[in-house]
C-alpha cells in the first residue's frame, strides 16, 4: 500500500455537455405509452458498454473459515459522485471481450486479493431504471480459507485506493448502518442484500 | 384500470445536452485524490432533488395474512431507459417538503392501493455511486390483512400504468429469475434484497 496522507475532496462541479463527456452521456428517449401517446424520457447512459451487453459486475464474497464466523468482504473507496467514501461490494466494469464470470474473478482479486470460486450468477439486473440504462450482474463467490492463511495482497491499479474489510454476515446490516452514521455513503445494492439477509435472520 | 391495448415502445434515442434536459444533467467533477493529484469524474445528477436531500424512496412491503404465506408486493411498469417492463419494489421521488416516511406511505398507496405502517427506514443509501449522485431510502412497511379483505384500488396518476403482484417471500428470488427469463428487467436493488433473503433461507 502507498502512504495515504490526504483526504480526497471535490474541488469543483460544473455542468458538462454530452459531446465533451467521455464515459457518460445524456439521452432523450422518445417513446409511446400504452395509449399510443408520444412521450419523452431523459436518461444517462455509459459510453463504455462492451460486447457482453452488461456494464458491470458486483461480487458478494462468502468467506468460509474453520474457526471464524461466515463473513463477507466489503470495500471502501472515495466516490466523487457522492463526495464521500463509499461502502460497496467489490465491483467493476466488464472489460471488452470479458465474460461477467471472468470480470468477477478478476475484480475480486484486484480489489481484495482474495481468490474464490463462482457459486452463482444473477440474471442481468438494472441499477436505477428510472434514470439510467446501467445494468449489471451479481456474482456470489465462495472464498475458502484455512487456519493461519495470511491476508492476501491487493492488486490495485496505480491511483486506486481501496480498503477491504471482512465483516461477519450476522453483523453486516448493523455495520452498514454504523458506517452511514460515521459519514460513509453505503451503496444501495449492498444495503438491500444485507437488509434481505437481516430480515430473514430476524424472522426466524 | 384503463383498457391497455398497446405495447409501449421506444421510437428514437438521441443525445441530449444538459442545457436542454429538465430532469437529469451531466456534471464534471474536479477532485483531488489521496496523493493530491487533480482528477476528473463524470456523473449524472437529478435536477429535482428537494429540501429533504433525498431523491427517492423504495418500499419493501411485508404482507401478513391469517391464511396466506408472508408475502411482498412488487410492481411492473414500462421503463423507457431500459426499454422493458421493469420489476421493482414500489418507489417514487420525494415531493418538495415531504418526509421520506410520508413519501413511502403515499407511494405504496398510489402504486398498489395498500396501506401499511412503517416498520423501519434505512439510512440514506446511494444507488449507483460510480455513475450518479442518486440517493434513496428503503422503507420496510407492514401491511396487515384480514380474511376476506378485498384487493384495494390503486390510485394511479393519469398516464401511469403500473401492475402490482403479490409474491410469497419464500418464492421471491426464483420469481425474479423467471421474470428476467420472460423478458422483464429486474431492478438491482429489489434483486439484491431477494438474494440476501434467499441466501439466509438456504443457509439454515
Amino acid at each position: 500500500m502507498s502512504s495515504e496522507t490526504l483526504e480526497p475532496k471535490v474541488t469543483k462541479v460544473t455542468t458538462l455537455s454530452s459531446a465533451d463527456a467521455r464515459w457518460v452521456e445524456l439521452q432523450r428517449i422518445d417513446w409511446e405509452d400504452q395509449t399510443g401517446k408520444p412521450r419523452i424520457w431523459e436518461v444517462a447512459a455509459r459510453k463504455t458498454r462492451g460486447s457482453s451487453g452488461i456494464d458491470a459486475v458486483a461480487i458478494a464474497p462468502i468467506l468460509l473459515h474453520p474457526s471464524r464466523p461466515d463473513s463477507t468482504l466489503i470495500v471502501l473507496q472515495y466516490r466523487p459522485p457522492v463526495a464521500a467514501v463509499c461502502v460497496e461490494f467489490p465491483a467493476g466494469l466488464i472489460d471488452q471481450g470479458e465474460t461477467p464470470e471472468d470480470a468477477a474473478i478478476r475484480e475480486l482479486k484486484e480489489e481484495t486479493g482474495y481468490e474464490g470460486k463462482v457459486l452463482s450468477i444473477s440474471p442481468t439486473i438494472v441499477s436505477d431504471p428510472g434514470m439510467t440504462t446501467a445494468n449489471m450482474q451479481l456474482v456470489v463467490m465462495e472464498v475458502s480459507l484455512k487456519e493461519g492463511d495470511p491476508e492476501p495482497q491487493q492488486k490495485l491499479d496505480d491511483g486506486e485506493f481501496i480498503e477491504r474489510v471482512v465483516v461477519p454476515l450476522d453483523g453486516l446490516h448493523d455495520k452498514l448502518v454504523q458506517y452511514q452514521k460515521d459519514g460513509y455513503a453505503v451503496d444501495a445494492r449492498l444495503y438491500h442484500w444485507a437488509a434481505g439477509l437481516e430480515f430473514a435472520r430476524r424472522r426466524k
